[in-house]
Protein backbone atom coordinates (compact mmCIF):
# COMPACT_ATOMS: atom_id res chain seq x y z
CA UNK A 1 0.00 0.00 0.00
CA UNK A 2 2.15 2.61 1.37
CA UNK A 3 5.72 3.33 -0.70
CA UNK A 4 8.72 1.44 1.05
CA UNK A 5 10.67 3.96 3.56
CA UNK A 6 13.71 3.78 1.99
CA UNK A 7 14.95 7.70 3.34
CA UNK A 8 14.64 9.05 6.62
CA UNK A 9 11.76 11.94 6.20
CA UNK A 10 13.23 14.14 9.04
CA UNK A 11 17.12 13.69 8.08
CA UNK A 12 16.92 11.84 4.30
CA UNK A 13 19.81 9.36 5.83
CA UNK A 14 18.94 5.69 4.49
CA UNK A 15 16.78 3.64 6.66
CA UNK A 16 17.73 -0.12 7.85
CA UNK A 17 15.17 -2.42 9.30
CA UNK A 18 15.19 -3.50 12.78
CA UNK A 19 13.68 -4.27 15.80
CA UNK A 20 13.86 -1.16 18.16
CA UNK A 21 14.72 -1.93 22.00
CA UNK A 22 11.58 -3.10 23.17
CA UNK A 23 9.77 -3.55 20.51
CA UNK A 24 8.42 -6.80 18.90
CA UNK A 25 8.20 -5.98 15.35
CA UNK A 26 10.62 -5.02 12.64
CA UNK A 27 10.51 -0.86 11.63
CA UNK A 28 12.55 1.16 9.39
CA UNK A 29 15.28 3.16 11.42
CA UNK A 30 17.12 5.93 10.74
CA UNK A 31 20.95 5.16 11.73
CA UNK A 32 21.74 8.65 11.79
CA UNK A 33 19.06 10.78 13.98
CA UNK A 34 17.24 7.53 15.56
CA UNK A 35 13.82 8.14 14.75
CA UNK A 36 11.62 5.13 13.81
CA UNK A 37 9.66 5.55 11.30
CA UNK A 38 6.06 3.77 12.58
CA UNK A 39 3.54 2.68 10.03
CA UNK A 40 -0.37 2.51 11.05
CA UNK A 41 -3.86 1.79 9.81
CA UNK A 42 -5.57 4.22 8.42
CA UNK A 43 -9.06 6.05 9.15
CA UNK A 44 -11.60 6.17 6.23
CA UNK A 45 -15.00 8.14 7.76
CA UNK A 46 -18.13 8.56 6.23
CA UNK A 47 -22.17 8.80 6.33
CA UNK A 48 -24.97 7.14 5.55
CA UNK A 49 -27.11 10.02 4.87
CA UNK A 50 -31.09 9.60 4.72
CA UNK A 51 -34.09 11.59 3.43
CA UNK A 52 -37.30 9.94 4.55
CA UNK A 53 -36.75 6.19 3.15
CA UNK A 54 -33.94 7.52 0.75
CA UNK A 55 -30.19 7.36 0.71
CA UNK A 56 -27.41 9.45 -0.32
CA UNK A 57 -25.06 7.89 -2.89
CA UNK A 58 -22.25 9.12 -4.34
CA UNK A 59 -21.05 7.99 -8.23
CA UNK A 60 -17.08 8.42 -7.97
CA UNK A 61 -15.22 10.65 -10.18
CA UNK A 62 -11.82 9.14 -9.49
CA UNK A 63 -10.31 6.04 -8.64
CA UNK A 64 -10.12 3.78 -7.24
CA UNK A 65 -13.35 2.06 -8.30
CA UNK A 66 -14.48 4.93 -10.73
CA UNK A 67 -17.74 5.35 -11.91
CA UNK A 68 -19.05 2.84 -8.64
CA UNK A 69 -21.37 4.16 -6.17
CA UNK A 70 -20.16 4.62 -2.08
CA UNK A 71 -21.44 6.69 0.47
CA UNK A 72 -19.67 10.10 1.25
CA UNK A 73 -16.57 8.99 3.04
CA UNK A 74 -13.22 9.63 3.26
CA UNK A 75 -9.44 9.70 4.70
CA UNK A 76 -9.85 11.12 8.15
CA UNK A 77 -7.64 14.05 8.33
CA UNK A 78 -4.82 15.26 11.32
CA UNK A 79 -6.63 17.77 13.90
CA UNK A 80 -10.11 17.03 12.86
CA UNK A 81 -12.50 14.29 15.00
CA UNK A 82 -14.17 10.98 13.56
CA UNK A 83 -17.42 13.53 13.43
CA UNK A 84 -15.96 16.17 12.40
CA UNK A 85 -14.30 13.54 8.87
CA UNK A 86 -17.56 12.29 8.86
CA UNK A 87 -19.42 16.21 8.00
CA UNK A 88 -16.38 17.25 6.16
CA UNK A 89 -16.61 14.28 3.63
CA UNK A 90 -20.07 14.55 3.34
CA UNK A 91 -19.95 18.24 2.03
CA UNK A 92 -17.11 17.66 -0.11
CA UNK A 93 -18.55 14.55 -2.08
CA UNK A 94 -21.75 15.77 -2.12
CA UNK A 95 -22.09 19.55 -1.08
CA UNK A 96 -24.26 18.21 1.43
CA UNK A 97 -25.77 19.20 5.06
CA UNK A 98 -26.43 16.68 7.16
CA UNK A 99 -27.32 16.09 10.81
CA UNK A 100 -25.35 13.02 12.45
CA UNK A 101 -26.67 10.28 14.52
CA UNK A 102 -24.62 7.70 16.09
CA UNK A 103 -22.00 5.79 14.75
CA UNK A 104 -23.56 3.05 13.17
CA UNK A 105 -20.27 0.48 11.84
CA UNK A 106 -16.73 0.29 12.07
CA UNK A 107 -15.13 -2.57 9.65
CA UNK A 108 -11.53 -3.82 9.99
CA UNK A 109 -10.49 -3.78 6.82
CA UNK A 110 -6.44 -5.37 7.69
CA UNK A 111 -6.03 -6.82 4.19
CA UNK A 112 -5.01 -2.62 3.02
CA UNK A 113 -4.39 -1.84 6.59
CA UNK A 114 -7.59 0.35 6.69
CA UNK A 115 -10.77 1.24 9.61
CA UNK A 116 -13.73 1.94 8.19
CA UNK A 117 -16.35 3.72 9.79
CA UNK A 118 -19.73 5.11 9.35
CA UNK A 119 -22.34 7.10 10.97
CA UNK A 120 -25.92 7.10 10.68
CA UNK A 121 -26.91 10.90 9.69
CA UNK A 122 -30.25 12.82 8.34
CA UNK A 123 -30.16 14.73 5.10
CA UNK A 124 -30.73 18.17 6.76
CA UNK A 125 -32.56 19.81 2.74
CA UNK A 126 -32.40 18.51 -0.91
CA UNK A 127 -29.53 20.71 -1.97
CA UNK A 128 -26.87 18.66 -2.91
CA UNK A 129 -24.56 18.43 -5.63
CA UNK A 130 -21.87 16.47 -7.23
CA UNK A 131 -18.86 17.79 -5.67
CA UNK A 132 -15.00 17.49 -7.29
CA UNK A 133 -14.68 13.36 -5.99
CA UNK A 134 -18.14 13.18 -7.47
CA UNK A 135 -19.63 12.14 -11.06
CA UNK A 136 -23.34 12.15 -9.76
CA UNK A 137 -25.63 12.29 -6.19
CA UNK A 138 -28.24 10.97 -5.91
CA UNK A 139 -30.83 9.23 -3.82
CA UNK A 140 -31.77 5.45 -3.37
CA UNK A 141 -34.53 3.78 -2.18
CA UNK A 142 -34.00 0.38 -0.72
CA UNK A 143 -34.95 -1.65 -3.84
CA UNK A 144 -33.11 0.88 -6.60
CA UNK A 145 -29.45 0.26 -4.26
CA UNK A 146 -27.17 -0.49 -7.20
CA UNK A 147 -25.65 -3.81 -5.74
CA UNK A 148 -23.86 -4.39 -8.26
CA UNK A 149 -22.09 -1.11 -8.77
CA UNK A 150 -20.90 -0.46 -4.76
CA UNK A 151 -17.91 0.48 -4.89
CA UNK A 152 -16.27 -0.87 -1.12
CA UNK A 153 -17.55 -3.89 0.52
CA UNK A 154 -17.61 -2.27 3.71
CA UNK A 155 -20.04 0.23 2.16
CA UNK A 156 -21.89 -2.69 0.73
CA UNK A 157 -21.98 -4.12 4.12
CA UNK A 158 -23.14 -0.79 5.80
CA UNK A 159 -25.91 -0.73 3.42
CA UNK A 160 -26.92 -4.02 4.26
CA UNK A 161 -26.82 -3.87 7.69
CA UNK A 162 -29.29 -0.44 8.03
CA UNK A 163 -31.53 -2.06 5.38
CA UNK A 164 -31.75 -4.85 7.99
CA UNK A 165 -32.06 -2.79 10.92
CA UNK A 166 -34.77 -0.59 9.12
CA UNK A 167 -37.04 -3.37 8.82
CA UNK A 168 -36.04 -4.96 12.16
CA UNK A 169 -37.49 -1.54 13.35
CA UNK A 170 -33.89 -0.86 15.44
CA UNK A 171 -30.70 0.57 15.06
CA UNK A 172 -27.49 -1.18 16.58
CA UNK A 173 -23.66 -0.44 16.18
CA UNK A 174 -21.84 -3.07 14.17
CA UNK A 175 -18.73 -3.57 14.28
CA UNK A 176 -16.07 -6.56 12.74
CA UNK A 177 -14.28 -7.71 9.70
CA UNK A 178 -15.21 -8.49 6.59
CA UNK A 179 -16.67 -11.42 5.23
CA UNK A 180 -14.92 -13.87 3.73
CA UNK A 181 -15.63 -13.21 -0.18
CA UNK B 1 4.23 15.12 17.24
CA UNK B 2 5.29 13.39 14.11
CA UNK B 3 8.70 14.50 13.19
CA UNK B 4 8.73 16.95 10.02
CA UNK B 5 8.60 15.33 6.38
CA UNK B 6 11.71 17.16 5.09
CA UNK B 7 12.81 14.40 2.82
CA UNK B 8 11.01 11.91 0.45
CA UNK B 9 10.95 8.82 2.47
CA UNK B 10 10.86 6.80 -1.46
CA UNK B 11 13.48 8.61 -3.12
CA UNK B 12 14.95 10.93 -0.90
CA UNK B 13 14.53 13.53 -2.30
CA UNK B 14 14.09 17.16 -0.62
CA UNK B 15 10.10 17.35 -0.39
CA UNK B 16 8.07 20.61 -0.87
CA UNK B 17 4.66 21.80 0.54
CA UNK B 18 1.63 22.33 -1.58
CA UNK B 19 -1.79 21.38 -1.97
CA UNK B 20 -2.31 18.55 -4.87
CA UNK B 21 -4.31 18.81 -7.66
CA UNK B 22 -8.06 18.13 -6.32
CA UNK B 23 -6.55 18.31 -2.79
CA UNK B 24 -7.94 21.23 -0.09
CA UNK B 25 -4.72 21.12 2.18
CA UNK B 26 -1.25 21.67 1.66
CA UNK B 27 0.76 18.12 1.81
CA UNK B 28 4.23 17.58 1.83
CA UNK B 29 5.34 16.19 -2.05
CA UNK B 30 7.96 14.99 -3.46
CA UNK B 31 9.08 16.77 -6.50
CA UNK B 32 11.04 14.03 -7.93
CA UNK B 33 9.67 10.71 -7.32
CA UNK B 34 5.67 12.61 -6.86
CA UNK B 35 4.60 10.82 -3.74
CA UNK B 36 2.23 12.52 -1.83
CA UNK B 37 2.82 11.85 1.68
CA UNK B 38 0.20 12.06 3.76
CA UNK B 39 -0.09 11.89 7.56
CA UNK B 40 -2.85 11.03 9.24
CA UNK B 41 -4.50 10.17 12.60
CA UNK B 42 -3.70 7.11 14.69
CA UNK B 43 -5.50 4.42 16.61
CA UNK B 44 -4.90 3.73 20.10
CA UNK B 45 -6.88 0.58 20.69
CA UNK B 46 -6.94 -0.95 24.18
CA UNK B 47 -9.54 -3.18 26.64
CA UNK B 48 -11.27 -2.76 29.63
CA UNK B 49 -10.64 -6.32 31.18
CA UNK B 50 -13.17 -7.13 34.30
CA UNK B 51 -13.01 -9.94 37.06
CA UNK B 52 -15.79 -9.97 38.82
CA UNK B 53 -16.61 -6.61 39.98
CA UNK B 54 -13.10 -5.21 39.08
CA UNK B 55 -11.05 -3.72 36.88
CA UNK B 56 -7.73 -4.50 35.68
CA UNK B 57 -5.22 -1.67 35.06
CA UNK B 58 -1.10 -1.59 34.33
CA UNK B 59 1.44 0.87 36.04
CA UNK B 60 3.19 2.57 33.40
CA UNK B 61 6.70 1.35 32.74
CA UNK B 62 7.08 4.30 29.75
CA UNK B 63 7.38 7.38 29.02
CA UNK B 64 4.69 9.45 28.58
CA UNK B 65 3.02 8.89 31.60
CA UNK B 66 5.26 6.80 33.12
CA UNK B 67 4.02 5.26 36.79
CA UNK B 68 0.85 6.03 35.60
CA UNK B 69 -1.88 3.58 35.56
CA UNK B 70 -3.99 2.94 32.69
CA UNK B 71 -5.66 0.17 30.70
CA UNK B 72 -3.33 -1.98 28.79
CA UNK B 73 -4.12 -0.53 25.12
CA UNK B 74 -1.30 1.12 22.64
CA UNK B 75 -1.11 1.97 18.62
CA UNK B 76 -2.82 -0.42 16.28
CA UNK B 77 -0.45 -2.25 13.90
CA UNK B 78 -0.67 -2.67 9.90
CA UNK B 79 -2.46 -5.91 9.02
CA UNK B 80 -4.32 -6.18 12.16
CA UNK B 81 -8.11 -5.83 12.68
CA UNK B 82 -9.20 -3.87 15.85
CA UNK B 83 -10.01 -6.80 17.74
CA UNK B 84 -7.03 -8.20 17.47
CA UNK B 85 -4.65 -4.96 18.49
CA UNK B 86 -7.02 -5.34 21.69
CA UNK B 87 -5.88 -8.62 22.58
CA UNK B 88 -2.14 -8.37 21.40
CA UNK B 89 -2.36 -5.23 23.69
CA UNK B 90 -3.46 -6.96 26.43
CA UNK B 91 -1.08 -9.95 26.00
CA UNK B 92 1.90 -7.66 26.01
CA UNK B 93 0.85 -4.89 28.43
CA UNK B 94 -0.42 -7.67 31.12
CA UNK B 95 0.31 -11.04 29.53
CA UNK B 96 -3.60 -11.52 30.50
CA UNK B 97 -5.93 -13.65 27.99
CA UNK B 98 -9.25 -11.83 27.96
CA UNK B 99 -12.47 -12.77 25.80
CA UNK B 100 -13.56 -9.25 24.19
CA UNK B 101 -17.01 -8.13 24.64
CA UNK B 102 -18.21 -4.89 22.33
CA UNK B 103 -16.47 -1.49 21.71
CA UNK B 104 -17.23 0.57 24.79
CA UNK B 105 -15.64 3.84 23.62
CA UNK B 106 -14.25 5.81 20.93
CA UNK B 107 -12.98 8.98 21.76
CA UNK B 108 -11.34 11.36 19.15
CA UNK B 109 -8.19 13.28 20.50
CA UNK B 110 -7.29 15.97 17.79
CA UNK B 111 -4.79 17.86 19.41
CA UNK B 112 -2.52 14.63 18.98
CA UNK B 113 -3.78 13.35 15.81
CA UNK B 114 -5.16 10.31 17.68
CA UNK B 115 -8.32 8.19 18.00
CA UNK B 116 -8.78 5.65 21.31
CA UNK B 117 -10.55 2.74 20.93
CA UNK B 118 -11.46 0.45 24.15
CA UNK B 119 -13.33 -3.08 24.53
CA UNK B 120 -15.22 -3.71 26.84
CA UNK B 121 -13.54 -7.44 28.23
CA UNK B 122 -13.71 -10.25 30.78
CA UNK B 123 -10.33 -12.00 31.72
CA UNK B 124 -10.21 -15.32 31.48
CA UNK B 125 -8.09 -16.16 34.35
CA UNK B 126 -5.86 -14.91 37.25
CA UNK B 127 -2.35 -15.51 35.26
CA UNK B 128 -1.51 -11.91 34.71
CA UNK B 129 1.69 -10.54 35.14
CA UNK B 130 3.99 -6.85 34.51
CA UNK B 131 4.67 -6.92 30.42
CA UNK B 132 8.25 -5.04 29.61
CA UNK B 133 6.04 -2.00 29.01
CA UNK B 134 4.22 -2.22 32.67
CA UNK B 135 5.73 -1.99 36.23
CA UNK B 136 3.06 -3.62 37.90
CA UNK B 137 -1.03 -5.06 36.44
CA UNK B 138 -3.18 -5.36 39.61
CA UNK B 139 -7.63 -5.62 39.80
CA UNK B 140 -8.96 -2.13 41.54
CA UNK B 141 -12.66 -2.25 42.60
CA UNK B 142 -14.30 0.97 42.18
CA UNK B 143 -13.24 2.64 44.94
CA UNK B 144 -9.57 1.56 44.58
CA UNK B 145 -9.53 3.04 41.39
CA UNK B 146 -6.11 6.03 41.55
CA UNK B 147 -8.72 8.69 39.68
CA UNK B 148 -5.43 11.02 40.18
CA UNK B 149 -2.62 8.69 39.06
CA UNK B 150 -4.65 7.57 35.46
CA UNK B 151 -2.40 8.09 32.35
CA UNK B 152 -4.93 9.40 29.89
CA UNK B 153 -7.94 11.10 29.98
CA UNK B 154 -10.11 9.03 27.38
CA UNK B 155 -8.83 6.24 29.73
CA UNK B 156 -10.17 8.11 32.93
CA UNK B 157 -13.54 9.00 30.61
CA UNK B 158 -14.18 5.25 29.81
CA UNK B 159 -13.37 4.18 33.29
CA UNK B 160 -16.28 6.61 34.48
CA UNK B 161 -18.64 5.49 32.04
CA UNK B 162 -18.15 2.14 32.88
CA UNK B 163 -18.84 2.98 36.36
CA UNK B 164 -21.89 4.83 35.30
CA UNK B 165 -23.45 2.17 32.80
CA UNK B 166 -22.58 -0.67 35.77
CA UNK B 167 -24.85 1.39 38.00
CA UNK B 168 -27.43 1.91 35.58
CA UNK B 169 -27.35 -1.74 34.71
CA UNK B 170 -26.80 -1.54 31.30
CA UNK B 171 -23.89 -0.76 29.11
CA UNK B 172 -24.04 1.53 25.77
CA UNK B 173 -21.52 2.15 23.30
CA UNK B 174 -20.17 5.96 23.72
CA UNK B 175 -18.16 7.93 21.11
CA UNK B 176 -17.54 11.71 20.96
CA UNK B 177 -14.30 13.67 22.11
CA UNK B 178 -12.63 14.72 25.83
CA UNK B 179 -14.57 17.19 27.49
CA UNK B 180 -12.81 20.77 28.03
CA UNK B 181 -10.00 20.74 30.76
Amino acid sequence: MDPAINYCSHCGAPTTARIPLGDHLPRRVCDRCGIIHYQNPRLIVGALPVWQDQILLCRRAIEPQRNKWTLPSGFMENGETVAEAALRETREEANASIELDEIYTMISVPQINQVHIVYRAVLRDLNFSSGEESLEVRLFGEHEIPWNDIAFRSIALTLRHYFEDRRAGSFRFHSGDLPPL
